[in-house]
């Protein structure tokens, strides 16, 4: 990536577990102590309507949902998020760095209904079209994962409510995506310090921006 | 049509204070009294889950979707709506009369963003599929179809708070609609008693039926 007038997309994915949200927020710290403009947000939700949206989607009886509507209303979710959020940030020349994005939908959806991952695509090319310019993909072993998301207890477990097996099913998803979209995707190893990870993380962006 | 297993899927469209409401209330009557089995319903809504997208749309600062965000709360509306309720009670045989359906969408995002019909069609050839089995397009004179409409005063205001040049566009969209699905769709001439509409209907749909 070059120097540019507009601001970068930095999106961090990974299993439920993973540190992502850790160090997204970690990654946001370190740049704004540098001087950096930096928003720090998160999917579903980071903008008031989609927070309304994500609240259908993670409270109540979640499983009133099906998969499509589901999908729509995540599409929903991040229009709104794009719009109100993200565009205007990166128009303003601020470094946008989100916790989860697109590539959640396609790994989830991938996992619980495969059928459905051309729709997501679909949907996505129609309503969304951004892509992120960078994407950090923290990997883990699911077992440390699962454990460390069951520990979180959010009250939003929406997605943390599954076994191991999904776990390692959603692991090779988020790989699968990265392997797909090399210039986009980095892998980073998150069965580590968090330091360390943090570290590398930084280190790479810096290279990248 | 023919005899079938299934139910038929009948529609009512036209713009606000057209009289379609009553009518599809009227028709269900009727045909309940004949010892039918009706399903009526209406969008959007209509379903537990529709409905409270519906309360996103309809309430609160309503501008504060765009109308991209606005075409996919709409959908994933519909879909729950059409899983919930319109698809069970056809496989049960039963008639299902819908106040508004898939017309009203594209007759309104055409009015009012006409570069987004495309994208509405997209989501409903993805998302949604049904199409109904005969809709009733309820034709009036926007002058008249407003004031009652104004009249109506029903705190869910959203589609009734634009001028007589809107409603003529509208009215307008939904002719189009009619002649482009002749299939489908009947046009009626809503600038009659009500009696006299409601009897045109009832007879349509038994010779439809």
């Amino acid at each position: 990536m070059t120097t540019q007038d507009t601001g970068l997309l930095v999106t961090f994915e990974g299993i439920d577990g993973s540190g992502k949200s850790t160090q997204a927020r970690r990654l946001a710290e370190r740049l704004q102590a540098k001087g950096h403009e930096v928003v720090l947000t998160r999917e579903p939700g980071g903008s008031e309507g989609a927070e309304e949206i994500r609240a259908l989607l993670l409270t109540g009886d979640t499983n009133r949902w099906s998969a499509e509507t589901e999908i729509l209303l995540f599409t929903a979710a991040r229009r709104d998020h794009l719009e109100k959020t993200i565009r205007p940030a990166l128009a303003a020349g601020k470094t946008v760095i989100c916790d989860r994005f697109a590539d959640s939908t396609r790994v989830y959806q991938g996992a619980t209904r495969g059928d459905l991952r051309g729709t997501v695509d679909s949907l996505h090319q129609i309503m969304i079209g951004q892509e992120p310019d960078l994407t950090f993909i923290i990997d883990m072993d699911p077992k440390v994962a699962l454990e460390r998301g069951l520990a979180r207890n959010s009250g939003e477990d929406r997605f943390e409510d599954f076994g191991l097996g999904f776990q390692e099913t959603l692991r090779h998803g988020f790989l699968s995506i990265a392997h797909q979209n090399p210039e986009r995707c980095i892998v980073v190893d998150g069965n580590r310090p968090l330091e360390q990870v943090g570290a590398e993380v930084l280190a790479i962006y810096e290279e990248r921006a």
